[in-house]
């Protein structure tokens, strides 16, 4: 072929995918109204428009014209390039959308659909056993769930563990392989980090949850989230009753928030949170709209760009240094005593608790690693779904020294199971992993950023990370863009290191 | 056929039609979002996202299959029902889908995407041309516009004249066979009630143009709508730069508004307005949602209903009785020394004036029929684009007395012509006419409807709304129904009787 009708092919297949894509910009949008403005009497249709957006994006996806036009350009049971003419990045897109097209054929539509109604009715049973702290109502629907992610494993097939297949549709390329020893060393030196502050003597932070106006908390996080970096309208920030981003389109991105008037730090923190992943979705190349190029590569790069901008910075003294004042002037009767000093300590206490998402960033990863284990060995059926809770008890106990009063606050606490996503906690863990061994990389292009960032600079922040990790799309994957960012491959002494560093010296221990 | 099996090929295309529903009703969301929420450089993706929509909606309407399940209940040529089992409603539904069918495939894609780019291109030209009052950057699009709706009436066919095919698409069965005689019987009542009351003191309406607080407004405008009848949590009303109501779903009702500060009547007015396409969406009867018996009839049917509430309910004293003293207590500075028949006087204030969307009800329509007598003689061709400006003003000058300083106060005040849209604007005339007689027999079954109104009660309005129109959906054209419930057909002398009785009695005239 030519390297002109390769273009073609290569042309044919984008404006093929894009269509997908923009469908799925659609389905992107019903969801974010869903959870901020729809009324709430009209999910029926709302279920009835996803649904239907949804046959169509897979429909598009694994269609005969799409796999014709596809194996133009890749053997597609070989992998082999067909043609040396396209570019290092064409080839990158034309193999994730091999990927992506195999992945999605494996599954019949009749399995897809007896998972969707099995984790719907999940769902449905696991609100219902945490309200009443009941295990026994979410137990035979787990089991159910259980069964089929077992069975989806089988068809997506691996090599080590099923596990891995599942853990691959959120984290492509990641193996427990990997995993298995970074998260062993983790939780030795997480633990053993923790054991040592505990006995240190516990940070105030009592007056972080005073009450403080909803407007006024909401016009501090826009104001974050304004010298973020964002470029102005292609995106909004509004309220839901959880924090997400949805990414429509990298010119449309949509944020939201929860504001607790009695909690200040959330607001601050959920909107950093949703900001790191809205900068990673605005920032990806919009020229390559409709191919992996123009994708976010997996959970785990999109959590730390969200976990690099709620911690890192967000939980850093020089992003204090700059807003502080403007905190205690916007609130003075709650701040206007309190030094700097005393509010970066409490921003940062540690706090062994039951509940993940209220973790503090040294016990954060234990939750995980948690989760991890177990579900692994949900998979393999070396733990029976009966014993969870008991399991789940134990494993809080041994790595952080408590034990939950409920499986409310125990196992019951996360939704993920329900909705079948098996494989999804640890991108939460890899998300900080590689935040780290980011920033370990931009300190180097930006040794004075401290003074920067203290100084109220945040964008050229968004810039490094656009042009060293957004721009890529999906050319990379993970563990390939970490080693470019970074000269390394993943591990987990970067972020040891880090806590150790922050936290030692805030507990001078 | 049985009985049975006839169910299953209406059951067939009843979930053929309502996949194209449900995929409009993703369009209407998206329309409703670009208005309200849309970040501003979104606008790009948001084209493709409609126009993608857009184009399954019209690939599913148009299908094979579609027409086939169509045909399997009546034969197309003819439009003979297929069966005598079919209920008189599946009938209406089957002629209905049928109508809507030949009609879709008389115009070929490549006709409908030009008519789409033209259109785009001639809005674009048409707001440049307004802002900069130059009438000559627009009447070449004008033009081609005019042009290509003429072959678009060629292509849809028509027995008398070319605009009745193209007002068809908006007001099925109206033709101006009908609507000559009844237009110019109107034009001549109108201008001579106006030129009567012209003749009299104008009333002072200065003080409904005081500043009011943009919150307390959209609240009172919101305590109306409550009062209207609406059920919780299926509906919304949010700001856009023009009020609309995007109607997407009788469970999914979208209402917009706008707010000036210093004209507290244009929130009050656009809310009711919407409210009454409101309420039509939401009481259309949903088991019937995908077919022609959960559609409105018509833009005429649809504007009887917003006018009902705006002018007939919204501009009535009893209405006022009850929600003046509210409106007092909520703004005492601006209506606290102004009595409830002098407000009454100034909602009710009749000045001729340029601009149709700011007219009083007896100049109203009198803009309405400028605009069909000249789009009717643009679409035979005795009228030249270039001759439009003249004969615009010698119009407005013959039948209201004014003649517009500037083309920007003139032919350029509306969007529809650059859209595309010839045979929109007699459907609001309709609207006021149907109104009416629709009222009429409203008074019959609630005689002591101004006592009830005036104690604040409006919900058995819509009830009676709700039982003698919206439940039918599309099982009547809008003629039929005019006659079903009115037991006349449609004329101007109810109206000119309401209008005439209203204004003789304020203007003492």
């Amino acid at each position: 072929m030519t390297n002109c009708s390769l273009n073609k092919a290569y042309y044919k297949l984008h404006s093929l995918s894009k269509a997908a894509s923009i469908l799925g910009s659609v389905q992107a949008l019903l969801d974010w109204d869903q959870e901020t403005y729809m009324p709430k009497e009209s999910i029926d249709i709302r279920s009835q428009q996803i649904e239907m957006i949804a046959s169509l994006v897979h429909r598009d996806k694994t269609s005969k014209t799409f796999a014709k036009a596809l194996a133009k350009l890749i053997d597609l049971p070989s992998g082999t390039i067909l043609d040396p003419l396209l570019s290092d990045s064409q080839v990158s897109a034309v193999q994730n959308w091999r990927r992506d097209y195999l992945q999605s054929i494996k599954l019949s539509n009749s399995f897809v659909k007896k998972f969707a109604q099995t984790t719907a009715r999940a769902v449905h049973a696991w609100q219902a056993a945490k309200e009443c702290n009941d295990f026994a109502l979410f137990s035979p629907h787990l089991e159910k769930v259980i069964l089929l992610s077992r069975k989806k494993a089988d068809a997506l097939g691996f090599k080590d563990h099923p596990y891995d297949a599942l853990m691959d549709i959120y984290e492509p390329e990641m193996s427990s392989a990997i995993l298995i020893p970074i998260f062993a060393q983790l939780k030795t030196a997480l633990t053993a980090l923790l054991k040592k502050i505990t006995l240190k003597k516990p940070f105030n932070d009592e007056f972080l949850y005073q009450n403080c106006t909803k407007d006024k908390q909401l016009n501090f996080a826009n104001k974050i989230l304004h010298s973020m970096g964002f470029e102005p309208h292609v995106w909004r920030l509004d309220i839901s009753n959880h924090p997400f981003c949805a990414t429509v389109h990298p010119r449309d991105t949509r944020m939201t928030t929860l504001v607790h008037p009695e909690n200040i730090m959330f607001s601050i923190g959920s909107v950093m949170h949703e900001g790191g992943h809205g900068l990673y979705n605005m920032n990806l190349p919009g020229a390559h709209y409709g191919s992996p190029l123009c994708e976010q590569i997996s959970l785990g790069i999109d959590e730390s760009q969200s976990r690099w901008w709620e911690t890192l910075i967000g939980q850093s003294f020089p992003f204090w240094q700059h807003f502080y004042p403007l905190l205690q002037v916007e609130f003075p009767h709650q701040f206007g005593n309190i030094s700097l000093a005393v509010f970066y300590q409490a921003v940062n206490a540690v706090k062994p608790g039951f509940i993940r998402i209220e973790a503090d960033e040294v016990s954060y990863n234990l939750h995980v690693i948690i989760r991890f284990e177990l579900e692994k060995a949900l998979i393999d059926g070396t733990l029976k779904v009966k014993e969870l809770p008991e399991a789940w008890n134990s494993k809080m106990h041994s790595y952080l020294g408590i034990t939950p009063p409920s499986n409310q606050q125990g196992c019951l606490q996360d939704i993920h199971w329900a909705c079948g996503y098996i494989g999804y906690f640890p991108t939460y863990t890899l998300g900080n992993l590689y935040s780290v061994q980011f920033f370990k990389a931009f300190e180097k292009a930006h040794p004075r950023w401290q003074e920067q960032v203290a100084q109220g600079s945040l964008d050229f922040i968004s810039q490094w990370l656009k042009e060293n990790i957004h721009q890529y799309g999906r050319q990379y994957n993970s563990l390939q863009l970490c080693q470019k960012v970074t000269g390394e491959g993943l591990k987990q002494d970067s972020y040891m290191n880090y806590l150790t560093t922050k936290y030692s010296k805030l507990y001078d221990c």
